[in-house]
């Protein structure tokens, strides 16, 4: 029996009962009945995950994960190789978009080395898992062996059950690796059958020939490769990245654990995609930050069947928008838990 | 000369230095450029508005102005007039929606009584500054006298002044009064023209009924007044509110006293609108927070030319949807006061 199975055996769907009793709570609180919008819906979802009508994210946290891809080799991306690893030491450093955004919005951040062509030393919010530094060219032949497919998912399990043991309520999933929005168009492509020139976006910003050799080199890719689209772990391993395998145990991991898991933008929701097409149930449990600029994220939201939160044009990653989007989460679990009712207040209601 | 008069004069636009010099750190910073979108721009005004490259916000309030509606007597709302008086009861305990979202965001609430047919006593958080006990019935002449809307004008201006000497940074403008949507779709067909059916929706919830009554009130209203589209005042005067006025006069008061202001939903952008429509330049401190459910918002963010923050279907009012815009608009200072530049960073760039 694998880790996948196992895990998928233990999501199981939100109890309705939380549900209804959270949308009545809603009904009982100073405002209108729905006027709070997606806001009401988001915080009866967590209400229902928590299994309480009154729920509270204290401590919150993202997962940035990060990995090379070989498939940089193949110039589809403006940035260098060497820009995930100093990334990553800008992340431990606190001077990365994602810092800043994590502390304005109170959650801890991990930096998880997946596979980073590079040797970091120790480093406080440094966690080590590197798998193998970094995929080979998905142009050439698999990605990944199924082993470290597999290794990847792991590790993600593991992390998702420490954020549990860690009493975290809410996670967040960020990734950095060049190259990744190629990747994560293959997985998107792949999964969805959405053609590859419709899913595949400039990215970190390329220009017209670089976006030409990232639709040519997804295109090799999945005809060397043949992923089969009903096989999340064999589109992991062939067009997939170390990052994204890792995200993608998280995701399954918080669903297991009955953790709200929040997918930031582009490759993040392709690995909550890749975790739903082997366990549907994880919708449950799944909040999309925001509708990402890169134009296959629309194809996966599609797929998922979820609504972003935010739309502000972001397509940066790192889990940006699932920080700004967490904040706006734990909003919505605090309008269950700290609203007066009309009887608490004395406010005539409605249907007086 | 007249105070509106005095205040436009000191209404200057941002100076296009510190929007070039924002958008040239934020290219500076390690990240791909315009990859946090929309935030990127906010963070540009602020910028602007600061007259720094690295803003600051920290001190923020929200002004919630509350005040009641002669036109409610036309049946107008599902709720009773009463639920006015004691909704500014509930915020003064901290048991609305508004105080729970503003005490997320790290954000002052001060609530305004601009005309609440109601005597509170003294109480922190309260600002007593009522001007009449609520507009008179609009369908029979004019809402209130020009002296009671200049005042309610000038008592916003006031506000916006006493912010600033508080240090404040940023503020936000929320409402409260029953039959206050009845008020913000008659100023939104009077000065944008818009079909009143088109602009009048549900507020609170109404019923066809009610919705029926409520779109007859407004078309009475705007047939016995025949408030004139090119003048904010006689409009206010006419179909407004006395916490609208006030909405109107902060949000002049703000733009004065170079503060960025945060309008929430479709009658805090009614009266935004009314300020952008006796000085343009206002239009360089105004932010919208939200989308609002209710249909008469589109017409006004056409009218301002503003993209709202976020699009989240609320339709709450009490300034819910400033509250969370608010801290966007913090986070979008902090990315260009506190993210590493590439060169700081030891980060290859792009260009290179």
């Amino acid at each position: 029996m694998n880790t996948l199975e196992e895990i998928c055996r233990q999501i199981k769907p939100v109890d309705a009962h939380w549900l209804t009793a959270a949308r009545l709570r809603h009904l009982s609180l100073t405002k209108p009945p729905g006027s709070l919008g997606h806001l009401e819906e988001i915080g009866v979802r967590i209400a229902a995950i928590a299994e309480t009508e009154t729920p509270s994210i204290q401590k919150k946290r993202i997962y940035v994960a990060a990995a090379d891809h070989g498939v940089t080799d193949e110039g589809v991306s403006a940035y260098p190789r060497e820009v995930t690893h100093q990334m990553v030491v800008n992340f431990l450093r606190g001077g990365a978009a994602i810092n800043v955004l994590a502390r304005h919005c109170g959650i801890e951040i991990e930096v998880v080395d997946a596979g980073v062509d590079h040797d970091f030393p120790d480093s406080p919010g440094l966690v080590s898992r590197k798998i193998i530094r970094g995929t080979h060219n998905m142009t050439e032949g698999a990605a990944m062996s199924l082993n470290h497919a597999l290794q990847s998912i792991s590790t993600g399990i593991d992390l998702a059950g420490i954020a549990k043991q860690d009493g975290i309520r809410l996670v967040g999933i960020g990734e950095m690796g060049i190259g990744n929005t190629t990747a994560a168009s293959a997985i998107t492509a792949s999964l969805t059958g959405a053609e590859i020139d419709v899913v595949t976006g400039r990215g970190t910003g390329v220009d017209d020939e670089m976006l030409g050799r990232k639709r040519r080199a997804i295109r090799t890719a999945l005809k060397v490769n043949q992923p089969s689209g009903r096989d999340p772990i064999d589109i992991l391993r062939k067009v997939g990245g170390l990052e994204i395998g890792v995200l993608m145990g998280i995701a399954l991991g918080c669903a297991a654990a009955r953790i709200g898991v929040v997918a930031d933008g582009f490759i993040s929701t392709a690995a909550a995609a890749l975790a739903v097409a082997a366990c549907a149930d994880t919708r449950d449990y799944l909040f999309i930050a925001h509708l990402s600029a890169e134009p296959g994220h629309r194809a996966l939201l599609e797929f998922i069947g979820g609504r972003p939160i935010l739309d502000l044009g972001m397509r940066l990653g790192e889990g940006t928008g699932a920080a700004l989007a967490m904040h706006l989460i734990e909003a919505s679990s605090r309008i269950l838990s700290e609203m007066a009712t009309f009887q608490e207040a004395g406010v005539t209601n409605k249907e007086v």
